[in-house]
Formats: C-alpha cells, sequence, structure tokens
C-alpha cells in the first residue's frame, strides 16, 4: 500500500506508516497476526453480548461481563481512531463497509450511557467477524465466496419471481385454509393461516398451529407436497447457475492460435485438435 | 395497440382511445403510473381483506375497515367498467384471464349484500398481484419467469408419476402405522396415518401425531431416510431440466438463414434442419 | 396378443379371446374403457378400506361398508378367475407382479373369516393402482416413470453407502446426546436419541424429544446443519445421474456416414459438421 | 501379502501366516467368512451396547447383557492381540485408523471397571462398522464411497464459507428475535433465539419455541422463505461437484502413451499436456 518510499520521514509519519501495515495490512507477518487477533477480540465481544442476555449467567457475572465489554469497546474505539489517522485516506475508509460496521460495533456502549436499552445494539459486531474472508484473502475462501456470490446474484431475478408467486398463493391458501379450519386449531384469522402456510411449504413445520379436520388435513397434505415439489425451483436454479458458472470458467483460456479451437481446460498445454502449443 | 389513426374522430372516441391507453397500456408513461397505483391500490386491497379477519383489529375499526374496502371495490367497479368500454374488443377482454380475475375480485363484496359469508371470496383479489408481472413485462422478469414456467412444465409429467408413486407408499406405511401403532399417539384412523406419514415423507414434522412403541418409531426412522432419500428425486428432475434448458439458450449463433431454425450449437457449420452452411 | 385366427373355433374358445383382449388388452376400446373402470372400482376399493378405521364413519355407516367391501371383493374374485380362463399362459400370470398383487387383494377379507384381524391386510389393494401405468402404457408415462426408476437405479449404490454412513453418525451422535442431556427432555435411552437423531438429520423435526440444556442445544445446532448440508448429497447423486441419462439420451442417433461426427440432436436431419442428410 | 515363501519355517510363522490370511486378508474366502463374522458380532455388540441404556430391558436382563457384553469384549481383545502378533508390521496396524478403532473399542470395558460410567463409551464400536467397506472392497462399493468423498472434499471449501455466513446471520436474526418476542415464548435469550433461528433456517422446526407476536410470526415468515431459498446454496454446491466429477470420469479414451496424463475429452486428437498424437 505504501509503495513511494520517502527520504526523510518525521517520526510521526513513520509511527503512522507503521500503524497502517499492522492495522490495514493483511499481507505482512505483524499484519497477519493483528488480524487473527483482532478475530479472536470480536468473537470474544459477540460471545460477551450473546451471554449478558443469559438471565442465570448474568446475575452472576453481570459486574465481569458490563466490565469486559466496556475492555473491548475502548480497545475497539482506540482500533478504530487509529484505523482514520493511521490511513492516508481516512474517508475512504470511513464511509467504507468495514468502516461503517466498525462505527455501529462501538456505538451502542455509548448510547447505552443515555438510552439502556440500545446496548442490545452492540450484537451487530457479529458483522465484524466477516473480516475473516480479509484475513483469508490470499488463499482461495475469496474466490470461492465470489463464485458464491455471482452464482447467487445471478439467480436473484429468478428467485425474487418464484418468492412473489410462493406469497400470492400463500395468501390464497391461508384463506382457504382459515375458511375450513376451526378457530381452536390456531388458524384464529387469514394472517396467522398465512404464516402457517409459509411454515408448511417451507417444511419447516413448528406444529403450533395444525389442522385438526378432516378436510383440513386433506388440504394440508396437498400444501406439503406442493412444498415439497417447489422446494425444487429454487434448487434447481442456483444448481443450474453453479454447474453453468462452473462450466464458463472454462472459457478464460484464449482458442488456439492455430486451428482456432476452444481448448478443453484452462491447464492444457496443447491444443487437443492440432497440437500446438498453447504456452 | 391503436394504430389506425381516423382523421375525424368524436369526442368521445377520443376520451376512449385516452382511457384506453392510459388504463390498458404499459408502455406509456401515464399507463405505467397507472398500473403501478393501480397495484398499490390492490396490495391495500388485500391488505384489508386480512386485516378484517384479526379479532383485534376488528373489534376497533370495524367501520374503518368496511368503509375502505367499499371504497376500493366501487374503485375496482369504475375501473372494471372503463376497460370494457375502452377497449375496441370487449369480449376478449371480459373472457381474458385478467379480465375473469377482475370480476371475480368485485362480486364477492356485492354477492355480501345477500349471504355475508360470500366477503371472504375478496381474497381472490390477491390473484390481481400477478399484474405486476405485465407492469414488469418490458424488464427480464417475464422472461425468467416463462423460463421457470417452461421448465416446470417440461418436469410436469415426470413431477405427476414421483407423485402418484408417494400416494401409494403412503397408503401402505400409513396402514402399517395404523396397526403398530396405538391410538393413544394420535394414530386414530389410516386416513390420519396418511396424513402423519405425508407430514413425513415431506420432512415437514409438525409433531402433532409422532410414534411412540420402539416398532413405530423404528418404522417412522425409515419413512424419514425413504423422504430424505427421495426428495432428491423432484429436486434432480426440476434442476436436470433447468440446467438443459440454459444450456440450449446459452446459444448465440444466428437462426439459420433458410428454415428459421434455431441452431443445436454454436459450434454448428451446417443446419440441421436443412442442410444450409451456416458460415 | 391372439395373432394366429382359426377358421373354426368353438363358442368357449370365442368367448375366452373376446374376454382376453376386453381384460387383458390395453390397446383396444373395450380394453381401455375396462381398465378405466377397473381402476375406479380399485380407489372405491381402497378408499372403503382407509374409511372403515375411522371410528365416526365405521359406527354409522358399518353395514354399507362391509357390504360395499364385499361386493368388490367378489367382483376382484370373479375377475381374478376370468384372467386365468381367459389366457393361454395362466401360469405366467399367476407369478407375474400383478396376478400375485391380484391374488393378495382378495385373499385377506376371506382369510377375515377364520382371522377377523386380518382383514386391514386388504389395504395392499392400493398395489393395484400401479395398473395406471398399463393404461398409460401408449402416451410417454412410462417413459418417464423408466427414465426415473433408470436414474434411481444407478443412483442405488451410492445412496446405499450414504445411507449407511447416517446410520453410523446417528449412532455415535445419539449416544453423545444421550449423556448430555437429561431424562426429563425425553432422550430416555440411546435407541430414542438416534430416533431423535434421524428425526433432525433429515430435517422432520417433531419436537415431541427437544434439547433442553445449552449444550445439547449446541450439539443439535450442529447436527442441524450437518444434515443441512448432507441433504445435499442423495440431491447431487440423483441430479447429476438425470442429468447425466438426459445428455446420454441424444446418443442414440448414428453418426453422421460421411463426416464420422457425432450428431448433436436426434431430431438432427443434417450434419452439422458437413450437411450430410442423416435420414 | 505374503509374496516371500520361505523353505524353512517354524511352526509358530506358519500359524502367524495362517492367522494373518484369516485376519487382515479379505481376497481369500477364510478372510472373507471371518470378516463377515465379525461385522455379525460388531453389530451385536452396538446393539448390546443400545439396549442396555433402554430401561425396561435392562431391569429384565441385565445380567445377561453385561455377560454378553464381556463376552464380546475379551473376543475383541483376542482378536486385537492377534492382529498384533500375526502382522509383519505391529506399529504400521496399531496406528492405522482401524487400529486406534479396534484399541478404543475395548478400552472402555476395562476401564468401565474403574471408572463404571466410562461404559458408555463402547458406543464408539459403531465405527467398526466401517469395516463393511473393507470386504466390499472388490465390488464397486469404495469406488462410490470415494467418488462421493472426492464432490465432498472439493465442496468443503464453499460449504465453509456458507456455513460461516449462516452463523453470522443467525446471530444478528437471533437477536432482532429476542428484542421482538417475549420472553413466554420461549425466547429467553439470545443464544436460546440463535438456537431457534438455526431451527427454522434448516426447515427443522421443533415447534419447542415459536413466536407469537405478529412481528415475530412475519420475520419467522422471512426467516423461512430465506432458509428455503438458501438451503439451494449447498445443494447446489455439492450436485455441480457431483455432476463435474461425472463428466470427468466418463472418459473412455486412454491415457496419453507419452507422458501418462489422462485426456481431457475422448475427441481429444492431441495430448493437452505434452502435445502427443492420440490417433
Amino acid at each position: 500500500m505504501v509503495k513511494r518510499q520517502k527520504k526523510h520521514k518525521s517520526f510521526f509519519e513513520k509511527l503512522r506508516q507503521r500503524i497502517n501495515i499492522i492495522i490495514h495490512g493483511v499481507n505482512t507477518p505483524a499484519g497477519k497476526i493483528f488480524d487473527i487477533m483482532l478475530l479472536g477480540v470480536i468473537l470474544l465481544s459477540v460471545l460477551l453480548v450473546l451471554l449478558e442476555t443469559v438471565e442465570n449467567l448474568d446475575n452472576q457475572y453481570h459486574d465481569i461481563l458490563v466490565l469486559a465489554e466496556w475492555v473491548i469497546t475502548i480497545f475497539f474505539t482506540i482500533e478504530y481512531i487509529l484505523r482514520i489517522i493511521s490511513t492516508r485516506k481516512p474517508l475512504k475508509y470511513l464511509f467504507s463497509f468495514y468502516g461503517i460496521i466498525d462505527l455501529i460495533s462501538i456505538l451502542p456502549m455509548y448510547l447505552s450511557f443515555f438510552i439502556p436499552s440500545t446496548k442490545i445494539l452492540s450484537v451487530v459486531r457479529a458483522l465484524r467477524l466477516l473480516r475473516l474472508f480479509r484475513i483469508l484473502n490470499l488463499g482461495n475462501f475469496t474466490g470461492q465466496a465470489s463464485e458464491l456470490k455471482l452464482a447467487i446474484n445471478a439467480s436473484r431475478t429468478k428467485i425474487t419471481v418464484f418468492v412473489y408467486f410462493i406469497f400470492i398463493i400463500s395468501i390464497l391458501l391461508g384463506a382457504v385454509m382459515y375458511v375450513v379450519e376451526s378457530k381452536e386449531s390456531g388458524f384464529t384469522s387469514i394472517p396467522t393461516s398465512i404464516y402457517w402456510c409459509i411454515v408448511t411449504l417451507t417444511t419447516v413445520g413448528y406444529g403450533d398451529i395444525a389442522p385438526i379436520t378432516s378436510l383440513g388435513k386433506a388440504i394440508a397434505s396437498f400444501i406439503m407436497i406442493l412444498g415439497y415439489g417447489i422446494i425444487a425451483v429454487p434448487t434447481g436454479i442456483v444448481t443450474a447457475q453453479i454447474a453453468n458458472s462452473k462450466s464458463r470458467r472454462k472459457l478464460f483460456a484464449p482458442n488456439c492460435p492455430n486451428c482456432k479451437s476452444q481448448p478443453l481446460s484452462d491447464s492444457a498445454k496443447y491444443c487437443h485438435n492440432c497440437g500446438t502449443n498453447l504456452t
């Protein structure tokens, strides 16, 4: 990141660069160790937020939990300030995805001075766990993630159309079940029936609401088999997309300069058709 | 839609055309704005029908809800009449898919004068939400939807065969569970057992009926693993279908200049249908 | 089926042939009508067996149900005898798949004279519903079914290996949950824990047994994500198999007699490579 | 395994070889019969461990169960010792996968003399059931298993990324539900909410915890549809992987006679690695 090396640098400039390398860098050993340690602290801080809501634990260790959370919040605050002053483009960091997450990870604790109930918002720290992908930047993890992302993006329109249909079907089937089933079995209103319909279509099936009448059970059976059948649709869409992106990946290699035939793999060294050396 | 322009038109004819463009058109800005507003009103009207069945809300706001519903119904009625008188082919609209839905969206409210319980049928208005696809007509939404539709249509026969098998299996396994399990665990009759079997095979699992005996649990485990295995079948069918239609669509090669048939592959040198040289 | 026409036939021989055509044939109108009517009677008879186990219905209409069942059983018996005497190869029919099903469809009713509890076995009549595929023989239903069958057969070994693994994993995880969870939450023995583990892995989730302790919930979460991940395996196997059999189907057309290149589709009339007429 | 035949062998050496062939061999009839019998005993021993935890059975047959378990443990111990002394490389066996499993299958019973509660650990014997794959070594079972293994291995990174995302989403959605839902509906702490979120996302749906409020139900519906959508992702990954490995396996073309690398397609005319003419 810091390519231009100046001959005469002030002490602060040197310090700034040193912090920059440790805090923003992932290629240097110091930067990597810092990032891994940071991830550990993030994990710990998320765990603290979660455990504070467990009544037994909170009753016993309330003071320790609060203290630990404040220590981590102050540590995150120092880290956040260092990130801003160490980079050459503080605005770019401030409005980046990670910059915004870093800010909203520390704000709730300070806000809780004035409005105690905002403390729970600290849970957004979980988003900082996404930093793992920055640490693994050099491996093939991000490649895999971006491949996933591409496949999901490409399938988005189809899945939106699909979900829209599901909603319309759920409204109609929910209304039918509301009419068929009595209020005793839990179908107290059409919105509740729609909720039940989604629970059934997605094969979750809590069982808090379940049909009692014969006709209701028959319709429910129909909805289940429908859900069973249509679960195939998003799966099919995404699978075809991934399989497709897989085969499209093979097309990155240029065609044979001699016979113009397409190579069968990116790693092919010789043309499969005329034997011309491709490298 | 209105291609032939007459030189001398009466005022009413002009008005009819103007309404036609707004109400039936989707390509003009006025038509698009009308359609989006209409979709908003439809959404609102569906919401009203749903909320009226929620007891607390209905008790508090009964009069407002009824009034709002009548306002919307009258608005829909006017729209329906305008649609009929503004088009040149009223019969075509009347018996089209959207025409029938538009009619049965307003009928239940008027019917509820005579038979109050028919009011709930207003929920069929949810089908009017399908108009969204008309608005998005020009985008790639409909292309995606029709691709989905094609894949589902092509898989229909296979999935029907599959569902028929599932039913026969469910009857047999349901009878087995009825014999094995006592009535205390909910298996009160074979139809109920079949219902349970479908609940289990589709991995919904409400838990309102669940085996108690060891043998029943063992058979249930077998049914679950069976269901787990056969869920793969419809998924496999649809996926293969989508992947297939995808690879068929991937063709960028132009159609045959002679017989206009689509080439089977981008690399085809001769038309598969008439033998014309494509290069 | 009866190809050789004798000039002089006895009355009985003629009758035998006539019955044969009606009862065994599917290509003649008379045979088709008989088969469709038979399917209706089978459906009715299965329905009767199911309804007899519903207490309310059985109390009210016991006599009618029993009478109807006897009428159908006698009808099936006559049909069975006619099938035997009308065919030239009675033994072949007797030991065929449908022959055995036809026999065990009528036996339970007669057996119920001596052992009343065997009546429930009449439910095997549901297997006679498979006759539908004989009726649809001429359409493309059976082709679809046999394609399904092929794909399932080819995947069988892989799915067996997979299920065997699932069982070993379930035993180990079941034992872990038995140790972790108290008996109050339903984990009363390792077999019960294994049952719960299968219920969870297959994402059925009845909820009759559910972890209470924190550690139990954590392990359960792990098992669920595991199940979520491995549901992909049988689906992947079957999908790949179906997609594979789909692309293999394209290979039935012979190669081009001129340039020996493989046609891109069975329906191609001209070689895509050299333009030779393939028909 | 024993290829070099010595002319003069002591009696013990001959016995050692004989035992080696029976116990370690799978190609000889004696070895195969021994392995099948051993698998039966392993199955029996696993069954015994399971049944001992069923209270009713243990109360009635406690002595028989304990006796049977000791008999089997001693049999396994003798087998273990014979395996060590009969092989030429005892250390290789001792530290092999099966060697370690064989040891930890017998240890818990002896340990239970000192610490009774360790007896339950005998359940690890279930891992010995994996020996089935050794017996079926010669068939195509292992090929299928290794193909499965390859596909799962190749998908591992993608699935890890996916599960990591699921965890972060579950933490955030769990916190949201904890805030929205009251403690009465079971959302007593954020960890419990996360547990519920995983139960819902994976479509297991026990129903021990279920939303009561309208907002909670709406968010739950969203989570279900999300889970329904993202179940497609691991399925898609594994399917694409299996389909991919399948098409790579379909190659019947022989390897390159020069560099021994496998051709990328049956139709390749030149080796992609060294350019040798393959035809």
